[in-house]
């Protein structure tokens, strides 16, 4: 991979922290008239999440189930909103290990499965304080 | 129109808020690869800012140039991070008209001269804490 090749193919996704995900869905498919939206239950995140399409890129929101996971901590502690963007790769764990070579703080030092395919989080004290998923969907389960 | 047509065509920009726009540009170069950013000044805005783009969608780095702005109290309130997203729409005085006649609140409730085009922001008090801008690019100055 040469040095300059860019790492971030895509935005996969950009996921927004709330209360209520009926009420919130309900609101931006009336408003943006997006279409339907299906919400399920992902218990293993702790969240129920519903996934919006906005041309080539998604709208991805996530309701907290259990009041100490992070996404809950995050709206008690700065309200409901943007939690974090999530670009496609390719060779996630190469990414990392070139990532971590460069001195990035990372979550998660090897690919995780999530549920668009492998995953790993930058720490947002890297990002300039954006919560960075990045996702390699070619490694769906 | 009709009701349900899709009103947002296209994620156009993530804007995020940031102290040194340098060093940010830098950050983002390096990690992602994303080749050559320009950084400009934008006086009427009171912000230095840099597009990169990841896909079709773009990064837009936004830094304050006046601690009054808007931008430079959410850094001092939230810290660096995401400030808003931006939906390309068709017709943005109509698409504005519409969002008032449903009781959405705005910021904007006519269009203004932006950098890609004519825009407006909807309240995040409205969308469930995400600041949104709304910009037609064919409307540009």
């Amino acid at each position: 991979m040469a040095e300059q090749a860019c790492i971030a193919k895509h935005l996969h996704h950009i996921a927004i922290a709330v209360k209520d995900i009926e009420d919130t869905v309900k609101f931006y498919q009336d408003t943006f008239g997006l279409g339907k939206i299906d919400i399920v239950e992902v218990p293993d995140q702790k969240v129920r999440a519903a996934l919006a399409k906005i041309g080539g890129t998604e709208l991805e929101f996530i309701q907290p189930t259990d009041p100490t996971t992070g996404v809950a901590q995050f709206i008690e502690k700065r309200g409901e909103g943007m939690h974090h963007i999530c670009f496609e790769v390719d060779h996630l764990a190469d990414t990392l290990k070139r990532l971590e070579t460069k001195g990035t703080r990372l979550i998660d030092k090897t690919p995780r499965q999530g549920l668009a395919g492998t995953i790993a989080f930058i720490h947002p004290a890297a990002t300039r304080g954006v919560l960075i998923e990045l996702v390699d969907s070619h490694a769906k389960r």
